[in-house]
């Protein structure tokens, strides 16, 4: 499945973003007085291979939530049971990744990919997908085998073609795991050729020393795993990443593998994006980077993908809440190509 | 009514902020990690006395237009008609700002307060209140008189009374004037200190030629109308002001009166936003910076405010339409304080 959707995923397609730079300069505004949101509208155009681009509605959210060995080693203050809570928590609508997707009208879905305990909670909206429970610490070992790394991008395929089928057509990435900001961390070092101090933040806000051994965590889980030779993406995945992260690593490509795009939330789904772009590197066409997320990893990441933020607020959250907060920021994009009237149509002179 | 609407404004309420800030650490979700999103909802508690305060919701974009009399001195290469297309446009519904108010669910009022020939379009959703048919030229006399000036600001306080008594829980400003980037640029110099080249943009995007010119132009209604003493706010306005710029410090000034956010726009909103700041100084907590424009004075305009816009996509367009874009943002940092589960009530334990 994993070889089907990287094979099916396309460079945009030039003919619709011509035709959609051909009809900014038509419509009723300044040319480029739109600034960052002309060519994001151009970029999904070439994505959906038509211009205008379908409107991003129905947007869905997925929360790849998972559970994380490096945890024993003491990089967050936050007790692992709040994983499972969190996740019973969204379920339920009390998170403020619903809020906020209440807010901009999409839906959330939480997969358990990696949930350390069994999942509590209503099983509405979630998808049961564990393939194991949690990752092995990467300090000591491998936190996935290739195999398992493999099942959870799979997860992540599966999850994507699902959800455009019922009719989304924009697709969210969230994540939930207490401790994966470290893999996350590390999963950018090794992709960018970043220091572990440089990709390294304070996650949901740790403290000085905590801070100073999550540093020391990530280089010697990057040591352990690269001192021989640089592995393909699937290996570092699995050598330093999450279960959260494979999903949404698969999640991207089959995104992309469907022409819909996938807004990104924060250092998460980056980090999966980094798997994602040197798995396909012409799915970064579907990416849109919804958030600057406050940790410093994100920014190495997206400036290694190429993507411009569309919101910058220091949100350090997670769960899908910047990719959400995004949405209407896209959709207005492209309701522009959509409904804008034309100096022609609208009898307006031109400059 | 000025001088009513300027006594009704109070500072924001700081029980009602304690309480928010109170919220804020009980709910599901790390301290602080909502970033400007919470101080900005602690705010709007303060602003409603309430917390959580309402939702922003309905929403209403007035967009003031009018027409300038510095047009003559060659500072844009629109023709001058394009003001009155333009709030046709509106009208019909084919403008930006149009596409991203369906985008984000909010209303679109027009108000002609200045424009230099009659309005021609859809009488619904047009708010009929020419003070005059456009500003005398600024460099060679006042723009307005004070009478003028204060009878266009008296139009953008009704016009706030009425979107409020209609229902209107948040206001955004709009304004549509060909040449209005000019008078903008004055009004910042002239209440920053800033040089007119600092302050002065190339607005929907002129050539160097036309650049220097418009530099000229308003360093030199800088020095005619200014070179003698520091006039009161009113005084700056009509001087060097335009109409849409009166109007809309008056809107803000009415939203400040009647508690209710307004969120502004780019270069036009903060210049008029500097003149009701001086008015009633504690209208600055009504605001909100919608976003960035690419307009360097904007960005002065808002460090003299305090205020750090919540979208910065290099978008210089106008119409309300950076101000649309920031509506869900507002309502989502809002929402999490009406939805959000606490960790009492949802059962995930604390750090």
């Amino acid at each position: 499945m994993l070889e089907q959707t990287i094979a099916a995923i396309r460079p945009l397609d030039t003919e619709a973003m011509a035709a959609a730079r051909a009809l900014h300069a038509r419509l009723t505004k300044p040319a480029g007085s739109l600034g960052a949101l002309e060519e994001l509208s151009v970029r999904l155009a070439g994505l959906a291979g038509a211009c205008p681009p379908p409107l991003p509605e129905p947007a869905a959210v997925a929360v790849f939530a998972g559970d994380h060995g490096v945890y024993a080693q003491g990089v967050t203050p936050w007790p692992q049971e709040v994983t499972a809570q969190m996740v019973a928590n969204i379920l339920a609508g009390g998170a403020v990744v619903n809020a906020f997707a209440r807010q901009v009208g999409a839906s959330v879905t939480v997969v358990d990919v990696g949930v350390a305990v069994a999942v509590d909670g209503p099983a509405d909206g979630l998808v049961a997908a564990n393939v194991r429970r949690g990752t092995r610490d990467m300090t000591v070992a491998a936190a996935l085998t290739r195999d398992e790394a493999i099942a959870a991008l799979e997860v992540g395929i599966r999850v994507a073609g699902d959800l455009v089928g019922a009719g989304a057509r924009a697709l969210l990435t969230g994540d939930m795991g207490i401790a994966n900001t470290t893999p996350a961390a590390a999963l950018i070092a090794a992709f960018t050729g970043a220091g572990a101090a440089a990709a390294t933040g304070r996650g949901t806000g740790v403290d000085d020393e905590t801070y100073a051994r999550k540093v020391t965590v990530v280089t010697s889980a990057l040591h352990r795993a690269f001192s021989r030779e640089i592995p393909d993406p699937v290996e570092v995945l699995a050598e330093v990443g999450g279960l959260e992260h494979a999903a949404l690593a698969g999640y991207i490509l089959g995104a992309a593998a469907h022409r819909v795009p996938v807004i990104l939330d924060g250092v998460s789904a980056v980090a999966a994006a980094l798997v994602a772009a040197r798995l396909a590197p012409d799915c970064t066409g579907a990416m849109v980077a919804g958030h600057r997320s406050a940790e410093p990893g994100a920014t190495l990441a997206l400036r290694e993908l190429g993507l411009d933020p569309l919101v910058d607020l220091g949100m350090r959250l997670g769960e899908g809440t910047g990719a959400a907060l995004a949405l209407p920021i896209v959709a207005g994009a492209v309701r522009v190509l959509h409904e804008v009237a034309t100096f022609d149509s609208a009898g307006v002179s031109e400059k």
